[in-house]
């Protein structure tokens, strides 16, 4: 089996071959924001889990590359409109691509993207070939369903755990969980099999959304790439204010509320304020309760999957990946 | 076979039936400005265009209808991004959807119409399913491209003909062409006869775009749904512009870049002005010519494909209501 180092290398080649590609064709104002979109770069990790995926079942992963190559395009697709929703000048460090080119070449730039993640998919030959194409579709369906919720979110004051929960499945897990099974589907691996590691994906998906959530707060400034509290300043509802929310009383519900509502104030001062509440709803300890509930869940499904033992330690160790925000 | 209105009822019932179903979808905010630009209605003759060729090789359309929906949902995706784009308030006398809504919440559903043509048309159960996708998609990224020539060319003076010709071939040749070969595709005609078929769509496709830039000035005011002489007012790169920037000599070219370059003028004037300048080229028997040429082509090809001739008339008739813009 290949490490999940040698799967980075493995899409970095094909994503920089794309790159060249890209760079040469016409019209240059539509590609040229894509082959920059795509060369920002990451970790690749959707990608790289349909390649393990494939790999968990083949030698050859041949066959799984251009599934991994429209994960990737596709992904990356949605990071660029929703930078565009959220007037987002900087994505990993550089300038958006709204930003950088102009917002009618980003909207059709990504537009351009959608449809190439279905070409690339489309050189794939596995046996289930209208399958891989049927789950993928539906998943991307999903993620537009998930950042709706999530837009929808931002002016509901009472977002409850299970709505929340309804959205991190769609917004996040669904895709690495459609990575998964596409990589599997694309090497001809067992029905059986392919649905498992959808079922590891959702699980490990919606995980490592909450412990996104917690990481806003509760990270090492010094490893975290973001501002500590950026969400909590911007009012996001992430399941650590909706459980604040369901837990407080009458008292505490209206400090909390008192916060969001507020026109201006002190950044600093806001971020102590609710992070007090949440310690004294002991909302860390709670939110990493479910984060390793859905974890062992994933991990109880990956059980029974029939895989050698060497194959499930390289899934482990890019679910390892996954959780500890190493991307 | 079926008339063309009946046809036009089929689809009209079918797309009825898609905006019910979407207004029970959740969420709300995706799915209802969707069913909102699909109930803005049109004369839906890219998905008749599908079911009528589907019609010429069999009685049962059935298998065709998913892939007129998918052309036609896809249609009136590109209608509703281009919008954003061109930031323009009315489609067909009604809100855009950028205005009816919002921005964010027209790009998410434009996203996800792109996503729905695929998951319609995978509901095709032909012979060919893969080619079919294959087609649709190498198309869709067609017409992105298109889009994108289309506004480059609003900064570029000196566009060519042929320039011109591949914009326009992109921008909406390929997608007629696609709906008629998807519609034989559809119920596995002979794969000669949905490849002539393409070629038909494609020269009436291009002969309908320049006969849609002639209409601009020289259509009969009562008939036409639009002011007369807009693209002069917006300073499009028509054909009927380039063809008369290409027979024009230092004095009239000089004359014509004037009055695009010119800040404010005054509209009727500017009209008066630019279709005097046409007259004295001779620009409207040119163009027309141009349009004759491709109209005759398509003709000549829908003579090389195996056909009744009740069914041959059908089509006629179809490309008949294109070449007059009924619709």
């Amino acid at each position: 089996m290949y490490t999940i180092k040698e799967l980075q290398s493995i899409i970095s080649e094909e994503i920089a071959k794309e790159i060249i590609q890209l760079n040469e064709t016409d019209p240059k104002n539509l590609y040229e924001p894509i082959s920059y979109a795509l060369s920002m770069g990451g970790k690749r990790l959707r990608p790289v889990m349909v390649l393990l995926a494939g790999n968990l079942f083949s030698e050859s992963i041949e066959n799984a590359i251009p599934a991994a190559l429209a994960i990737e395009v596709f992904h990356n697709f949605t990071l660029l409109h929703d930078d565009i929703m959220d007037q987002a000048e900087l994505r990993r460090n550089s300038l958006s691509v709204y930003k950088k080119y102009n917002q009618n070449i980003a909207i059709l730039s990504g537009d351009a993207m959608s449809i190439m993640a279905y070409n690339y998919l489309l050189r794939c030959n596995s046996s289930d070939h209208t399958g891989m194409i049927r789950l993928f579709s539906q998943t991307a369906l999903e993620v537009c369903e998930g950042q709706q919720l999530d837009m929808d979110f931002e002016s509901i004051m009472d977002v409850s755990i299970p709505q929340y929960m309804n959205m991190i499945r769609l917004k996040t897990a669904v895709l690495l969980a459609c990575s998964l099974k596409l990589g599997a589907l694309a090497v001809n691996a067992p029905e059986k099999s392919a649905d498992l590691l959808y079922a590891f994906g959702l699980n490990l998906g919606i995980a490592f959304q909450i412990q996104d959530d917690l990481l806003d707060i509760f990270a090492n400034p010094d490893k975290f790439g973001k501002k500590i509290g950026g969400d909590i300043v911007s009012n996001k509802k992430t399941f650590l204010l909706l459980k604040a929310l369901e837990l407080s009383d009458y008292r505490l519900k209206t400090t909390i509320q008192d916060w969001i509502t507020r026109k201006e104030c002190d950044e600093a001062i806001k971020i102590q304020a609710i992070t007090g509440i949440y310690n004294e709803l002991n909302i860390k300890s709670i939110t990493e309760g479910y984060v390793n509930e859905f974890y062992q869940s994933a991990l109880d499904i990956l059980e029974e999957i029939e895989l050698p033992g060497e194959a499930k330690n390289e899934i482990l160790q890019l679910a390892g990946m996954i959780m500890t925000r190493d991307h």
